[in-house]
């Protein structure tokens, strides 16, 4: 069915055709220096890893890492109205007036750690008041029920996906070196494990979890409610829009957009849980290059972003068994960034320090600068 | 042959004796709040675990978390000369040198999470020049060639502990209210890997690692090394200053006297790698009570860390991969500790926020202050 889509947007292509590669001399300058720092080789384990990401996103040995913008990307969900989540869908917009209060716990995470909390509203049923970390890009008023119908017609998820490149690029032109993604909407765990049995091409049995703590017989609806919708769209793996239009998200098409333009621009961008994973999925499907742009934060409980995280062969940072969503998993991941670019260019090397290398040798440095 | 040994001297005993439970009021307060806040049950996994359980250390549901002081004990070992590491004993000091000169990777991370670094020397071989973050309270110079003797006496071994136990207190004297445990010594895999074997009773194949970077017949004497000096001293499970004096180091000695001093004083310690999970292991073999006061920072790549973990039952709060040591995972963990006493404090309640709670109602707020 992918002949019926609509072209791709102007935007969208443009962005995918602006996504390269990582910087190899960058990368590899970083990997030379980590070798020459007082340390064992390699004993910075995933710090060393992550620096030469860095670099080789950024081109920058030391690249800022602030201002750090957490996008949380808000939508409703026609699909709540199965009874798959165990809050109203009253809350998605009650938790975005608490977002834009400093309330909730991403915003608690961000002032810890010197990021900015914007809300990005993608698709919330309600209307939303103005606020200045509020980013009104509504595409509609919540998903239709995919229970029976599309969530979305195509050419609102590509909106969506628009939506979170504007979103991106807005952050980055007021300044923001690192992008964080995030999520609020009362039914969205059940579309994300959608979205990760159709891409792992795992049953839905596999990847859905208890999301914001539904029972156990709130989780086998929540299957049975995943499969019927499988069973009745047949979306196409291979064709992340026709995903995300049939069983997807409007904030979830939001997060694809973030990290297509964040990739396009080469800013790094840290990936929350499943919400998030999902987006980050699609994007990777739309454009295989991002991929190298993208740092997972944390590992949620939700077994389908288990399932997405082996799909796009990405590690993890942390796991303190958070369910959360909002941004926390990302944000959470962000002072191990901080120390990684700190250890790489702050750390005294074997000839500076006068220690010796192995073997008693004291190494020469032939570090570039 | 515990009976040769000497009596607990009374700073030892004193210690032991103060080591209190965690405050159980205080917890169930930590416990109650996390249930009003904006989120559902239990989302933000182990960070309510942690703010529960600092609240319990310290009785206090926003216990400062600063100063945080990483006490990096350092100390030879006659080990070394078996070829068990890939450095030169020559190191540890030149190490201590570069930490004093705030060069090491600790420094860097020191310096990120704003904590401060003090080196303490157990049993550094060489002398080692004054300086302000340096107390020097070696027992002796490096401890005896366990292949062949034990590392030390039992009196040593007592001596190393009641150093770590006055390092503790003059950092909670001079203002600490973490402690962080870190290590130097070149050697000191060995006998971390040597007491796993004991304290688990698992093979030394199965809690030995690759350490600083030995290769496979590295490794294959590094294990035969360990397994000759069990049979030779026949350490004692149940007698933690037996396994300490046959088979230890002087800083792991000192470490398990931090953990004491610090569970005594009701100031959470967050322990490092291997070595520093040695020392614990110690520690809570001499008092059970200690264990609560601990917390895991992190999961090194030596698979006797694992063991030790497991034996104490206790689970780290990262997996970086590193097998650094110094200190480096211990506070690479304390941003961790940060999020979980902010998101407890600063967080809004649902009646704060005017958020629905699962069902839809608006969940009263009977919180106690």
């Amino acid at each position: 069915m992918t002949e019926e889509y609509p072209v791709h947007s102007r935007t969208l292509m443009l962005t995918i055709a602006q996504i390269g590669t990582l910087d190899v001399a960058a990368a590899e300058a970083a990997r030379r220096r980590q070798q020459m720092l007082t340390k064992p080789p390699e004993a910075l384990g995933r710090l060393e890893e992550l620096s030469v990401q860095l670099a080789g996103i950024t081109g920058e040995m030391r690249p800022p890492l602030r201002p750090c913008h957490v996008l949380v990307c808000a939508g409703d969900h026609g699909v709540a109205a199965e009874g798959v989540s165990a809050y109203p869908s009253a809350v998605t917009a009650q938790m975005v007036a608490n977002f834009l209060a400093g309330g909730a716990a991403i915003n608690v995470l961000a002032r810890q750690v010197g990021a900015e909390v914007v809300v990005v509203d993608a698709g919330v049923a309600g209307d939303l008041p103005d606020a200045p970390n509020l980013y009104k890009m509504k595409v509609r008023a919540g998903t239709a029920n995919f229970a029976h119908e599309p969530a979305m017609s195509p050419a609102e998820a590509q909106a969506a996906v628009e939506a979170g490149i504007a979103a991106a690029r807005r952050a980055i032109d007021a300044g923001a070196r690192v992008l964080a993604t995030g999520d609020m909407g009362i039914g969205n765990t059940t579309a994300s494990a959608a979205i990760a049995a159709v891409l792992t091409g795992r049953p839905a049995a596999e990847t859905t979890g208890f999301g914001t703590g539904i029972g156990r017989s709130g989780w086998q609806k929540k299957v049975a409610v995943i499969e019927g919708a499988l069973e009745l769209h047949l979306p196409d793996p291979y064709d992340p829009l026709d995903v995300l239009s049939k069983i997807g998200g409007l904030e979830i098409g939001a997060i694809a957009g973030i990290v297509l333009a964040a990739a396009a621009a080469r800013v790094p961008v840290i990936i929350d849980g499943i919400i998030s994973t999902a987006g980050a999925a699609l994007a990777v499907g739309l454009a295989p290059a991002a991929k190298s742009f993208i740092i997972a934060g944390h590992q949620s409980m939700e077994p389908g972003h288990r399932a997405l995280l082996e799909h796009l062969d990405l590690r993890p940072l942390v796991n303190l068994d958070l369910r959360l969503g909002e941004g926390t998993g990302a944000l959470l991941a962000l002072p191990i960034l901080d120390a990684a670019v700190a250890t790489l260019n702050e750390m005294a090397t074997f000839d500076e320090a006068n220690v010796s290398g192995p073997a008693g040798e004291i190494i020469e440095s032939d570090i570039i600068d």
